[in-house]
C-alpha cells in the first residue's frame, strides 16, 4: 500500500471535533493516507479565502497529493461534491467556487461529481458533509478506487470571477485587495505582468484610500521604520507592508478595495 | 513494528512547548507511533468540554486506537493517571470524570491505574503529567506493553453526571446546552430519543431564555437570514444555529442553560 | 530510505500558506520526512520566545531529529541561513540568535553556513526563505546529504545574552522574568542551583513589582484559591501562578521583569 498525500483545509477552526473526526474517517478508510493540515483558520464560509490559501501553496506538493477543501456554506443542500483531476493533483470538496483558481491556473482534465453513496458515511448527515462525504471520497480516491465508480463527469462547474488588475492608457496599474495575512500583509492582485522591472526603476507609488506607499523594496529590512512599502510577496503578488506592524490595519485596507500604482 | 494510532486531546494551546513536549516522549519511546491532533483547545481545566469533544468523535477512529486526553486540573494531586479499555479502543488520562460519556456510551473492559515508575519519565515534575506520565504511558501501551506490567485494575473510577432530558407529562422536552462550538452553534442534550419525527412534523418550537426558534430545519441552508433555527446536528443532538451568525451570541446561552421544546 | 524527523517552530500562524507550504515542499523533497509541529505560534518576529520554546522541549525528541526553526526578522537581508550540529541534533535556521539557548546548553561541533544554491527552492524569494531556503535545506540534511555540499563552516554565529540570575550577600536571589504561557503562568529564570531546598524550607517570598508569593508550593492543588504562589515548573524554572488564573494579569508581569526572592 503506497503512501498517500491528503492536504485539509477548512473553516472549522481547530478546538472542536470537525477536524479530528475527518482524519479518523480517512485514516479508517485508508491507514496508508498521511494527512498534512494546510489550513483550518479560513474564516467562517469564505471560500474566496480558501481559494486563495490553497493557489498558494498547493503546488508545492509532491505530484498526486490530493488537496481535501472544506469550505462548505451550502452544506446539506443539493450543491455537488465534486473532484477536480489535473496532471499533478485531485482536488476534493464542495461544487462552490472554491476550486476557481485552480480551473484558471491549469488545464482541467476532468471534473466528477460524486454520486455513489456507497463511498459516503452512513448516515450521511445534513451537516457535516465534511465527515460523512469528502472525507471518506478523499481516503477512496487515495485507495485509487476508479472513478466511474465514484461519480459521474461534471461540466459546468460553479466558478467566481476572479478579479484582473488592468493597465490604464496613462500608464497606471489598477487593482485590487486578495487578501490580508496574519502579519497583516495586505496582498493584492497586481504582478510583475502588469508591473515591469523597468517601471518599478522609474518609480512606482502604490496608493490605497488615503495611503500611499512610496517606494517598491526587494525586501522588509531595507524598510524604514513606519513606513508603508510594497513589495512583490512570496505568492507573486504586489504586496503592502510596515516594519514590525499591520499594514491592514494603518491603511483600513479590506478585500476588494481598489489600489493603484502610479509610475514615474 | 506496527503502526499505532495516538489521539491527543488537551487544554494546552498550540504555543507552549507543552504539547511537542509530549510528542517527542512519546516518537523517542514508540517511533512508529502516529500521532493525530484531536484538539488542544479546550478551555483551560474543562473536563466536561473534553469529554464532550472526545465523545463526538473517537468512534470516527480506527479500531486500537489509543486516546489520550490531559486536561488535568488536579495535577501533582494524588487523582490518578488511568487507562480504559474498550473493545475497540484504549483511553488514558487523569481519572477526573474526563472519560464519563464513555462510561456511558459502551462497555469497558477494564480500567487500570498506572503506577509502575518504570514507564513515567524521569524525574516527574509536579506540573506536567502530560509529558512525564500520560504520554510515556501511552506510548508504552502502543508498544502493547501488558497492562498488568503498568499498573493495578481501578473499580471505581471518578465520574460526573452527565445531565439527561426529560419529557414531561404535557409532552414538552426539557434539556440542557451541553456544548457551544466555534461557529456559536449551541448544543442540547436532546436527541431524536426524546424527540420523534412525529412531534416535529407537527412542529416543535425550541425556547432558550427569551429566545425561541420556531423550526427544526434539515439543514443550514433551508434557514431564513438572521434566523434562530433548530436541527439535529451531526453528533445526534439537538442544535440552535443562526445563517453565517452565532447562536450563542444571540441567545446569550451557555453550558447548562436550559432548553425546552414545545410540541404542536 | 530512513524515516526521519523534522520539528517546525515558527511565528506564521495557522492560518496562511506559510507553513503549508514548508511542508510540502519538505515532502516533495523527501517524502519519508515525519514533521512535527512544534509550535506555529511564536509572537511575529520574537527570536527570544522562539528561543525559549525550543530550548525547552528539544532534547524530549528522538536522537538524529532535525530542528528547522523559521522566526526570520532579517528575511532578504544578508543575515545567513545557518545549521547548529551537536551530538544529538541539528538545527536549522537564520544566524539571528535563535540558538542561543543551545550554544549555551551544549557542545556544539559544527556551525555550517548554507550557500550552495543548488539546494534552494528557485527563484529564492525576498521575503520567504522558510520555503525556499531553510525547508529545502533542512529536508537534503535529513536525507543525508554531506555538510560539505551546502555550505562552509561558520565560526562566529549571532548569540544574544541570556540573562542570569544573581544571588545577593544577603542571601536574596534576582531574576527575571523569561517567559509567559498561555495559562498566563510566569516563568523566571530562577533554577535550583539559585534556589536551594533548605532555602525553601526556610520560607521563600517571591516579588514581583508589588506583588509577592508567599508560598513556594509543589503543585498548584496545593495552593488556596487567588492565591499567588511559586513552584518549580516542568522545564527547571521557578514560575508564579494563580489557580485557574493568569499570576501575569494578576502581577502585569512582562519579559524582562525583574523578580527577587527573600529567604527566611
Amino acid at each position: 500500500m503506497s503512501k498517500s498525500l491528503i492536504t485539509l483545509t477548512t473553516d472549522f477552526g481547530e478546538a472542536d471535533y470537525y477536524v479530528p473526526a475527518m482524519k479518523g474517517v480517512i485514516l479508517s478508510i485508508n491507514p496508508a493516507a498521511e494527512i498534512v493540515d494546510l489550513t483550518h483558520q479560513i474564516p467562517p464560509h469564505d471560500i474566496y479565502a480558501a481559494a486563495f490559501t490553497l493557489k498558494c501553496c498547493y503546488t508545492d506538493f509532491p505530484r498526486d497529493t490530493i488537496h481535501l477543501v472544506v469550505v462548505d456554506p451550502g452544506v446539506g443542500s443539493n450543491r455537488r461534491p465534486i473532484m477536480v483531476m489535473t496532471d499533478n493533483y485531485k482536488f476534493v470538496g464542495p461544487d462552490n467556487g472554491v476550486f476557481s483558481y485552480i480551473y484558471q491556473a491549469e488545464p482541467v482534465n476532468r471534473i466528477v461529481g460524486f454520486t455513489t453513496e456507497h463511498y459516503f458515511r452512513q448516515p450521511v448527515s445534513n451537516t457535516f458533509h465534511g465527515r460523512d462525504v469528502f472525507a471518506p471520497c478523499a481516503a477512496y480516491v487515495s485507495k485509487l478506487v476508479e472513478w466511474r465508480m465514484m461519480g459521474e463527469e461534471v461540466s459546468d462547474p460553479v466558478r467566481f470571477n476572479i478579479p484582473a488588475p488592468a493597465v490604464l492608457p496613462d500608464g497606471r496599474v489598477r487593482g485590487s485587495v486578495i487578501h490580508i495575512d496574519r502579519f497583516g500583509n495586505v496582498i493584492t492582485n497586481i504582478t510583475d505582468a502588469e508591473l515591469t522591472g523597468e517601471a518599478m526603476q522609474a518609480g512606482a507609488r502604490v496608493r490605497i484610500g488615503k495611503h500611499e506607499a512610496a517606494r517598491v523594496l526587494n525586501h522588509f529590512a531595507a524598510a524604514g521604520p513606519n513606513e508603508l512599502f510594497a513589495y512583490f510577496g512570496s505568492a507573486g503578488f504586489l504586496e503592502l507592508a510596515v516594519p514590525r506592524q499591520s499594514a491592514a490595519r494603518m491603511t483600513e485596507a479590506r478585500r476588494g478595495a481598489e489600489v493603484e500604482v502610479v509610475v514615474g
